[in-house]
């Protein structure tokens, strides 16, 4: 049994799960474990950015985790987990997301904390094991908070990752503004992509009351380099919706300078959504105002929407 | 909105589920939130022994906690909850079982670790929020490490709650062994109790593939007191079986100074048992040499036992 556990986060990785995978993965080491950061897709280009200006080595490519030993990080439902996790033996998760129903045998060590990003918790836990934060690692739990956070702007934000951010700044010897306007502008090449690239960059599954509904956010400070090809996005989100066999796909276009969204949605049951988020799609799209977080501001809307419907 | 926050443990009160939740209470009100300790069920005499010993308030039965907000210590599964807990919203989890598929909208904080009480990462809290630990709370909170770690010879006994149990001692100004004697006592008072008592008092449900599998656990200094009159307890387990429509109803009756178990069985399930524990039920009972924690020997078998089953 020399095999290692390995800490991955979620599908359509971004960079606060990237970053807390390999900040863990080094705690885990420390304290003599065998332990090896994996990632379950593709960089986003602003992930991409942190691993190139913080020098660090992307983690290996985990396709099938069936019989492996995982620490969940930054997500805790299989729907969004790593191929094969369900055949996993899941030893450990830290997360600061809803709580999304996974069970196991055994006890095992599990983290979840209403804050801003998983690397905000993850400084405490170098803090609890009184290890040392290197300026390296203090990089990219930076990065995390920052990235998660839209540079502490985001309503998940809490004064604790403003006091984390700031701390680890100071280590990384960044001027975590400047550096956060960095991150901000690598989100805006999404102009780059091709519409299907687009809707899948940040997609997340739920499983709501059996039906599955997929959520999309693009962050970016050009909305218009989505908006203004619109139809094809459309395509591209249905095309997702028959391959996936999804109830509804709603993607958040977040403008990051206005601090608001504008909704796309494709598939069957837009009406629950319509509900659930009070308001009305013409012509697949609708306004949000005030909207920048999925988490905290439209999944439990529509779960409560596709809950309340199958009651 | 002025309801209070409801910390509550799971049915069949034990020790560690009483005393954590009257900690909890305490540590959140100092930091100022409307938060009350509660219980889902009568106390136990071991528990009855501690509060009358700490000169402790009992907190108030809860009998409904629909619309209510809770926080679960000592277990995170809906089928050991209070009454009316599905329809109330769950405001924060801390508990050392394994994870019960409890899912919520929002994020949460969820604490729950590998440990031998929930009285040993309450403790933990304690420290993270520099709040002083009284003599009365250490009492409370020792209490719950010993009765539920059998004066921290159980096999889930780890190294934390050993140099916590000490910690704690020192604060509460008693000998730990000799208190654990005391605390082991009064769980061997079971003799006093009905058939029908006996095997409800510490009774725990658990949904294994979408059977009801009952584990009941008897921890005593005189099995006899128990097994004596076998034919009456299988009776009464067997009224349970059919009143909760259970697949299989295992009591474990634990000899706490042999530190191994003499298991009882009823209902129709049996064959899955003796698979999963890898015994035979002579008249319905077996001897486990070695087991002591239900929790860590029992539950994982029979969920793989069940589960394999249903594949």
């Amino acid at each position: 049994m020399s095999e290692p556990i390995y800490v991955v986060g979620h599908q359509q990785p971004d960079t606060d799960t990237i970053c807390s995978a390999i900040a863990y993965a080094r705690l885990k080491k420390k304290q003599g474990a065998d332990v090896v950061p994996a990632r379950a897709g593709p960089l986003n280009p602003e992930t991409q950015f942190v691993v190139d200006r913080w020098d660090v080595e992307v983690p290996a490519r985990l396709d099938d985790a069936a019989g492996e030993q995982l620490i969940l990080v930054d997500h805790n439902e299989y729907s969004q987990t790593v191929a094969g996790a369900e055949k996993a033996e899941i030893v450990e998760i830290i997360d600061h997301h809803r709580l999304g129903g996974i069970e196991t045998s055994e006890p095992i060590l599990f983290r979840n904390e209403p804050v801003g990003s998983t690397a905000t918790i993850l400084t405490q836990l170098f803090d609890d094991a009184n290890e040392t934060i290197t300026t390296q690692t203090a990089g990219l739990l930076l990065s995390g908070i920052l990235s998660d956070t839209v540079v502490l702007r985001s309503p998940t934000t809490t004064d604790r990752d403003r006091t984390v951010a700031g701390r680890l700044a100071d280590i990384a010897g960044v001027d975590y503004e400047a550096y956060g306007t960095d991150l901000l502008s690598q989100k805006s090449k999404i102009g780059e992509k091709s519409p299907r690239e687009m809707v899948l960059s940040d997609f997340k599954e739920f499983d709501f009351d059996g039906q599955h509904v997929g959520i999309g956010q693009i962050e970016t400070v050009e909305p218009s380099a989505v908006l203004d090809q619109q139809e094809a996005v459309v395509e591209a989100m249905n095309e997702v919706v028959t391959e996936r066999d999804n109830a509804v796909f709603l993607l958040l276009v977040t403008d990051l300078l206005e601090e608001d969204s504008t909704a796309l949605v494709a598939g069957p049951e837009i009406e629950l959504v319509e509900t659930g988020l009070d308001t009305t799609f013409t012509d697949h799209e609708s306004f949000l105002p005030g909207v920048m977080s999925r988490k905290k501001q439209v999944v439990p809307l529509l779960e409560d929407a596709f809950g309340a419907h199958s009651a």
